[in-house]
C-alpha cells in the first residue's frame, strides 16, 4: 500500500519509527511531513498537516495516511474537517483491528507523546501489523457487519454532501495556510506525483505551486 | 452545562450510565438517543446520531454533546463529518483531561463495548469529572499553549470553510435519514426547544417535522 | 510450550477463549481450573487458583501457568504468594512483549471482567503472540539488558530464600483449601501426570490424593 | 496515611511526580528510595526496593507503599516475594479504584516508563485520588462482595504460612543485597524511625546498622 507519513511539529521526533515500522511492512512510504530534529523554515502545526491528509488522499496521491499529534486528537480533528477522510484515532493493536474491520477508513491517528514511553516504537509496530488484517471493511463483531457495512457506505456519500469540493475548500482557505503547506517541499513533491484526480493536482500546481509540474 | 447523550443502537444499554453520570454532576442532561432495552421503530446508527449530534449543536440546543459506539470510532467518524462540530475520541479521565484542555472540543465520542468490562461505569464517571476541568482550551503542556490556542481558534473557522451550510446538508441528505432522525421522538423534542439558531431551527421544523414548534 | 490454563470462578466464562488461543499457537494446554458454564461441587477463588498455579510450576508439571481473575491483581497476589513463581499482570501485547523480555517470568494473570468487552478474545490472541517473543529474558531496552538479566537471577534466588519450601507451605495451608484443590478433577489430573519434582509429586498423590498415581 | 515513595534506577526521575501527588493529597511521604538526578553510590534495582517495601511495611514504619519500575513488573514481582506485602500493578485511575475495594492492599507498583508520556503526572495524580476511596477492601461488584472479602483475609493468612519469617529472610539474602539497602541513608532513618515491629527493627539495626538507633 502507498502510505503518507504526516507529522507535524509536537511529535515529529517519532516521526523514524512511523516510516520504518511501515517500510518493514512492504509498504510505499511517502514522508510528507516534518521529519526528527531541527526544521528549517515554519513549524507545521496540526492545521497543516490535517490539510496535507485530506489533499494527498483526495489526490488519489496515496492510499492511505498516518499521521498524529501529542495526543492524536488535533490531527484527527484536522484531518476530519475534509471529504473523504476517514480518520480513526488508534492507540492499540486491538483500536487497529477494530478500526480496519469495521470502519475501514483511509487514515489514523496516533498519540504521539500521551503514554507514549519505553517500547512505544514497538507498539507502533504492533498497531501496524493489525490495523491492515484480512476483512477490512467487514465489519465486527458478525452479527453487526450487515449494517456496519451500509453505514460504511453511506457515511461515504454523506462526507461528499456535508463539504465543499476540495477546489472550493483549498480556495477559501486563508492564503497564510495554504502557501505553507504547498511550499512544503516533502509534501510538494508528493503533490507533484503520480495522482489520479488529476483536475485538483493541476488545480494546485498551478495556483499554488507556480504551475510547472 | 447543557448536554445531549446521543446513544445508537450497539450500546444503548449503556445509556443510563451517561445519563446518570452527566445528571449528577449538575448538568443538564437531554437524552436524545436510544435508551436500555427495547426500542419501538428503527435502530439508530452512527450515522443517525452523527447528524442529531451536529444538529443540536448547530442550533445552539446543547453546549456539548456526548456519544459513542461499539468503539467510539463511527459516531466520532459521523459527528465529525459536520460544520462546527470538534468531537474527541475518550477511553480515560487522562484522555478526557488531555482533550479539554488541549483541543476544546463541543463533543466527544465513547468505546461503549470494546473495554468496557467490569466498572465500566466508574470509568465513564472518572472521564466526565476530569473533562471539564480548569483550563478548557488552555492548551497543554505549558510550552504549546499559544500555539494550541491559536490552532484551536483556526480549526474553528477553517471547519466553517469547508463544510456547506447546515441547512445545505440537510437539505441535501437522505431522505431515509432525514426522517428518521427528525420523527425520533427525544430528539425532536430537543429540536422544538430552545435554541440560539432560529433560522435553523425554523427550517428543520417546516421542512421535516410538520410546521408546528 | 506446556501451559496450564487456570480460571477462577469470576470469569470462568472466559476460559475458552484462553484455550483456543494457546492451542492455536501450538501450545500444549492443561485445562486445569474453571470452565464455562455450570459448574459441580465448590467455585475456586483465587486462593485455590493461585495455590493451584505455584503447585504445577514447583512439581514441574508445566512450562507456564496462564490465569486470571476480574481485574487479574487477585490472582496474581495469590500466585506470587508462594517460591519460584514469577507471575506478570498482563493487559496488552506490549506488556507481553515487555514482559517476556525484562522479567522473562512464568506465569501470566489477565484481567478477565475488568476491560473486557468487544473483541476481548482477540486480544487474548494478540497477548500470546508477543509474550513469547525472541529474547525471552533478555531485557529491554539495550543499555538495560545486563543489569535486567542479573536481577531476573537474583530474583529467583531471593525467592528460595524468602519462602518456605512447597512441602511445608502445603502441610501448613488450611485443610479446606487443600482438599478443595486436591480433589479438583482436572487439577489433581495434571498432579498425577508427569512431572520433574517427584518428591513433591508423591508428598501430595500420598497426603492429599488417597496415594495411588 | 504515611506513605512510602520508593524508586529504583530505571524511573528515578519520576520520583518527585510520586511525592508531590501524595503529600498534595494529605499523605505524610517518606522518600526511601532514589530521587531524580544523579546519585551518588550504588543505584538501586528492584531487587532493593522490593526488600526496602517488605521492611517497611513489615516494621509497621509505613501504612503504605507506592513504588515502581519501567514497566511496573519488576518492582512488583520483587516486593511479593515477602511476607505480609500485598501489591497491585496500577496504570489507571480504574485499576486504583478496584485494587482498593477488592483486594485492600498495602503497596503499589507503577510503570513509570513504560506508557509515561505527556501528562504521566497528571494521570498518577488521577490514581492517588481513586486508590483510597471510601470501600477500600470491602468488595466489587456487589454480588462478589462476601467472597472477595473472604478471600482477601485468608490470602493475609497464607502469607505468613507460605514465607519465612522476616529476620529468617533479612538474614538469609546476600549480604551484598541487604548491605546495600539498610546502608541507603533516606531508607535508613525511616528503618530507624517509629515502628510498630520492635523486634524486627532492633535486629535490623543490631546486625546491619551498627545499632544505635
Amino acid at each position: 500500500m502507498k502510505c503518507a507519513v504526516i507529522n507535524e511539529v509536537s511529535a515529529r521526533d517519532k516521526n523514524p519509527y512511523l516510516v520504518q515500522a511501515l517500510a518493514e511492512k512492504g509498504h510505499e512510504v511517502v514522508n510528507a511531513g516534518m521529519r526528527e530534529g531541527e526544521f528549517a523554515g515554519e513549524p507545521l502545526t496540526y492545521i497543516h498537516t490535517g490539510l496535507m491528509a485530506a489533499t494527498l488522499l483526495n489526490l488519489g496521491a496515496v492510499d492511505f495516511v498516518v499521521g498524529g499529534c501529542g495526543t492524536g486528537q488535533g490531527f484527527m480533528l484536522s484531518a476530519m474537517q475534509y471529504p473523504s477522510v476517514f480518520c480513526g484515532l488508534i492507540e492499540t493493536p486491538l483500536d487497529a483491528f477494530l478500526f480496519g474491520q469495521i470502519n475501514g477508513g483511509n487514515c489514523i491517528s496516533l498519540a504521539l507523546n500521551k503514554g507514549f514511553g519505553w517500547a512505544g516504537d514497538i507498539n507502533l509496530d504492533y498497531i501496524f501489523d493489525k490495523l491492515f488484517s484480512d476483512g477490512f471493511g467487514e465489519g465486527y463483531p458478525e452479527a453487526r457487519k450487515t449494517s456496519q457495512q451500509a453505514s460504511r457506505k453511506i457515511l461515504q456519500t454523506v462526507s461528499v454532501q456535508t463539504h465543499k469540493t476540495m477546489i472550493e475548500i483549498v480556495s477559501s482557505l486563508d492564503r497564510s495556510i495554504t502557501d505553507t503547506v504547498f511550499s512544503y517541499k516533502p509534501f510538494a513533491d508528493a503533490v507533484r506525483g503520480e495522482c489520479t484526480n488529476k483536475e485538483l493536482q493541476s488545480f494546485i500546481i498551478n495556483t499554488y505551486m507556480g504551475g510547472a509540474r
